[in-house]
């Protein structure tokens, strides 16, 4: 566990300053890389009537305040995306209605559920990415303007897949995107992280591998990508989910890697120990007990601040904060050799 | 998430009066169809010396107060069925002794477990039934007068089966039982509910399908009946638990349906979400965490109130309430198509 | 493998005589207790256009030849019954439509298999159970006396069930029915021997074990009964089929047990031995490798011969030949104690 | 089962003549609808030094023979392709050198195995796609035009994927692909068909269901594209796999589909049995066992001959024998509804 | 559940007084016979930088105060053993640098874990015995004087083995050691106590069943030896953990047998009950929910003060408190027959 | 595939001549490196009336005949080890009891199962090895000079073991096993093969890996020692069994090492590919298909012939040839990097 001394920019993100990003300092008596909002879960069971929960879920800025786009679960379980707004990013109000996708070909039926979105700004669009449903798992894509009309694409991938991230800007041109390819199943036990790219967000190929599960015990059963990726100076700074398995369960911690700026499907330091793990009881239990799953991050450029969203459990919204220039440093430090 | 108009007769409990139901009002900041007890658990662990804990049970008013069989485990975890007294349906005292079942077929031998009764009402006798061994998990079967002694049957069905349920009354002149065929071991995942009648309790046939497992995700892995059938003057009101997969474990929620008063298999309306799902800590952390299994209901026509009794997390008996007329306009109107 | 001396009765089946039962002689060269047919197997692949096979089925003597109840895979793999006619009980016809069973209650659907048929004559009327699909298996029954008109009757249990198999008269004035409940799939690895009975052949009750799986290795997964019980002198004589496992699937071999005359459930000797085994390559190798699976069996009372029917592999039909008297002495011999 | 009379022309075949197509006349005492050849296997056991067997290959036309890419398991068993030549398709020899892929990124490194070609003529150019190694499997592609060089292209699609079969020319303008994802792993009980298409074959997308799995027997655990799709004036004929399950293994026969000639996510018509099972010995036993896997077709439009290259129990390679008239017309004449 | 009257000397215990005993007195409310340190855990989340968890772990007197060996959960989820320091066994003080074992033939490599340490002093040697890694999990063991440098000597047997045990002292001239063989992997649902010898700790045999798993239901699927076997007048006193399954997953328990001083192979008594269960949320819910996991016991000779140091839901060190006499009593009175 | 050239001495057998060992010249129109014997199987099932098959057994000379020790699978399939007398080894005599162990602690009980012996010379004592029942499957020991009387020895291991293979000197003044740690059950899907040394066949210590299973295909499941270990000048022949996994079983094979003659648990060479995989009737159909199992070779070192005694598909026994400078040639040339 030896460390090695590292340099790190304090002003690394790249991206525009939020001077409104929901924050709180880290607790006087603490020394965590990253810490928990005071007033978590943001958003607990039955945010609205016949929704069980909102979990796995994104925000943006957006005028004023915020909007987001959540995985809101329905009193039957069934998942679908909901869109939310918010004064501060931390108090909610969900649209009890669906959001509706309009213009997919009809071949693509009527998806019987919708999960985990990704919501990514590319220029002028906002774009929505999610686990749609087709005779499988697999990348939705969908964009809009407005936040009222929603314009469906094609899926991304054949089944079976999940956890679909773009990026926020082209890359050598092309539109990219991080995915986890799995198979049938929600109990699947593998799972890495891999790039594609496509020049027109109808067709992908040019797949790369970016990550592999483990070796380290936190990581070794699946990875798959969190937020956006987070444009700095010292590469993209990937948020991910990895799973370890115990005698009985899964565990979902978050890890954090940094990805080369122009070809992100290099790694070039990979943390060795997840940033944050399942400790607090609205973590450990619930629907399903032990799970942190990061899907959205805010930046403030001008403060280096990062807000997280989270799910806690598959049954609550909860909001964790960093400094951009601590995780990049705690990154390079624990870098897996 | 469209929803119908239903106009529902608001006296529509068909039983006696129960003027000392156990009850409490709907919280004033709630607007729950189904409210838990203030406080539950109303039996923690280790209700006497030796047991480990008492769950699954059933409640019946008696004298004054209210009599019960509890499935009790004992330290060894093995389940017993134990008599229990309570003036008020809440606070109870569990006899250490097990209930001793006679006059049975020495060929049914000694049984090796005893879990999850039912108590039934028909004409003068009280009925138990519950999950017996017998070179598997069968539905036992006795009666009593007294509550002194208990008059055991012969097993209802070959295994394996499970939540054995009588109807009060006879339907179409026979004995009527629910239940939930199912495969050997406690992890089988997957269980529909049965209809079948007898003549004279020794022998059972004319089994019928009553609702199968699915098709919504919250009970897409197995249902089984829970509380003996309510009759309303909308048909038999049945609660029962619906069984949803994670990607690690199970998680049990309450259900209802109406079904046909002559004809039970027959399913009227049935609610395609839950009811009740474990949301407190007391159920969704135990012996099996996520766990609301309702096995009893006290009824009072004179004002609608029900008073139900489910096993929390495997753990400990907790009380629930709700009203008659709402719970069956809310099933009618959230109906399945 | 100590062996008390046995002396048995040679004229100990009590049925009907039957000169024209099939029949071969032990081969010079063998002292086996059971051989084969040396034209077996006796039905192979494609027994008629859009059949891909025929086996684990039932003959039973019909005016001066042999009629049967065939187990016929269709092309499509699904199985479903069939009559076969025969001159000599070894040459046969299969009928390409398959049965049609009349007067069931509707609700009872219409099944989307049958398979495993069992055949028994009881008083004036020939019963076939099958294993029936029913929301899962379970037993089918039906009976016909010119086997042109089949009258269907309730299913004799809830699922889920396989091998239902009547005694060929009652037993204390009920109708008597083996049967070995399982769980849902084929691949379920675990079944007992239970004793059902019934006033009606629609309500059945009074379930008792009869036999459980092992101690014996080729027995110890599963065991169920095979052709209706023969009746002899020394009791009802069952063959059955026991099931070991190997590192990567199951053999299916034949026992033999004998059982109280009066008291079914009673066993008096049970062959520690499998009688017979998969050895040829008709039995080895097929669409399930390593099964012999019996399900019907002749008898002449005037020489004690009996002639087994027998499936091989899940892929034909076969026949098989003992000597009434010599079987059950070996059963005595090698009881298990 | 039914049967509507149907009308087909006898002259289907769209493709060009090949009068030295592998031929033998379908034999005397048979009106099976797909024939074996006489001297199967054709490949048997050990082709060359240390390699074990060839099998789930490909074979075309080429000068005054034939020319063809084979899977060959090494005595190590690592699949590797292989290229082989034939006077008369029946006789091969194969080069003991694996065929070298040239000029692909070398993030793509270097494959630990690939099988199960399929060779496709699209202009100028034969494209072989197979199953490849990369961080799992998916579908390696490249082209040749002299069977010497062998130009790499990108992997048409993320893991996990198998049976990537190209259409031989375009539809709509764009290459197009058949293709069956599945999951990590060879145990992987589920499959069903997807379609493609990609402007450049590097960049895929609008993929559409084609065929699920089932729901007949014969198919109900997965299904996968077979031979490159045969264009007939009544449709594409695809062959395809069928994968049954038994209490222990998995059974693969063929199958046979017309997809529409314009959009061939559209299924004209499925037939509802296998056109060949397993059933001779080489096919029921070998490495794996009850396994008939198409991979190829040669087929000669002046007589309508087709013979299909199929690997038998993934140890061999066979060769069977259809007429195209009378295969369409089976297909339309049994065509599930 | 009847009991017999068994009379146990107070003063029970062989071993040296501890007047430094960590120590409560047992709750007025309560009549347990195992009851909790009321600051449990004693051991948090995160006990130093990099550190996730510590338990499992061990204490033993040193000095005026206590030391001990813990396993330690790295961030990363790696378990390796750290020395920890308390002045009153209750707060301690973790080295944040794994212990260094030294001397050990380099063959057996540098261990990739280390987990659930066992600490024993043999005349004036602290033996450490651990799960280490050597192609599986086998049993490491190594000593030491003065807790600075720590003797590595041969694992002691074969993968795959955990728990193993040492006594206290020799039996029969031989060291003595408990362990639990088992399979690869960590979800491994089986598992009983044997004993071996050795005369110089390098070559062990004479292997002997001590306890086989079951057949109550709280130890069914698996058994382990827990803290060093405490000599008392009565027999080897030991503590261990019992593993039962529910639908979902495992629950670890604390049993407690007597085992014959000189043949300790011999069980003398074995509890039916197990002393100790989870039930608070510190073991219910966590890393591994409902685990109790014993590991370590202090006593106090002059008073029989044990104080038992147990895991609890493989996150925290935590201590529960019993008497000597008291136990053994309920260990004899309670004793499976 | 690339190969080096690699000369050997033909003279490398270091045991003593034996002229009549089984034998027959490779067939001429073949090159294989082993050879199956024409005869084979030369055991086929029904050795003596009650024993269904024998194989996986060993053999040795003995006066001018052999002697062996045969795995025999009872006709209730439970195994037990019989002797077999031979005057060319190759038609063999087995005795219809099982071989009687004296001397055991009482303790070790009676085993329900004994299987896969190894016969074993050191000095003027016959050892026999096997897989012996003791709550588990572990190594048996015993040893004879006359094959009357076989005096048991303590089990070498813990369970769970099989493939206890001695070395037929001493290395290092140390009596040397090889053997196969594994888990509960037949279906074990890894193992790998270690090194013990005992200084007096009671204590073993010193556990040393040797070879783990993989990376090749053929052996990616799990490897196990074969035969005695044959001296040669190279180092030990480790002849070993190597496991595959197919989508639905497991096929055995055999390969072949070289190991250092002073430390075994070094791997001097490993020979890549398989020597001998199972390809005709009587290996790849039986009880268990796919099964070449070898446990014993018979060495001729005046010509340096060697017979191996295989199981094939746990049915029957065979016997292969091949050359030692052939063999050893081969596995340096093939020899894994």
């Amino acid at each position: 566990m030896k460390t090695k001394k590292v340099a790190v920019n304090k002003r690394i993100l790249v991206g525009k300053p939020l001077p409104n990003i929901p924050w709180e300092e880290r607790p006087a008596d603490s020394n965590a890389l990253v810490w928990r909002h005071s007033g978590n879960p943001i958003i607990d069971l039955h945010p609205f009537a016949n929704a069980r929960s909102a979990y796995n879920s994104c925000a943006m800025p957006w005028g004023s305040g915020f909007i987001g786009v959540f995985r809101v679960d329905w009193l039957c379980m069934t998942p679908y995306l909901h869109l939310g707004r918010s004064p501060d990013g931390l108090k909610w109000e969900l649209d009890p209605t669906p959001i509706r996708f309009e213009g997919a070909d009809p071949l693509l039926g009527k998806p019987t559920f919708a999960y985990d979105p990704r919501l990514c700004k590319i220029g002028d669009k906002y774009y929505v990415t999610w686990c749609n449903s087709y005779y499988g798992s697999t990348i939705g894509q969908a964009w809009t303007k407005d936040f009222k009309t929603f314009h469906q694409l094609e899926n991304a991938f054949l089944p079976y897949n999940r956890n679909g991230v773009l990026f926020p800007k082209k890359i050598g041109g092309k539109y990219a995107m991080l995915s986890r390819p799995m198979g049938l199943g929600m109990a699947v036990n593998y799972g890495d992280i891999f790039y594609s790219d496509s020049p027109d967000l109808t067709y992908w190929g040019k797949h790369r591998i970016v990550m592999t599960r483990g070796p380290r015990k936190w990581e070794r059963v699946k990875i798959g990508p969190g937020p956006v990726p987070i444009e700095t100076t010292e590469g993209w700074l990937l948020l991910y989910h990895g799973v370890s398995d115990t005698c009985d369960s899964f565990v979902y911690c978050m890890g954090a890697a940094l990805l080369d700026l122009d070809e992100p499907w290099k790694v070039l330091y990979r943390c060795q120990f997840p940033i944050m793990s399942p400790e607090v009881i609205y973590e450990t239990a619930g629907y399903v007990g032990n799970v942190v799953f990061p899907t959205a991050a805010l930046t403030d450029s001008a403060t280096g601040r990062i807000a997280i969203y989270y799910g806690a459990a598959d049954t609550c919204t909860a909001v964790a904060y960093t400094k951009a220039d601590e995780l990049v440093a705690y990154v390079k430090k624990h870098a897996t050799k």
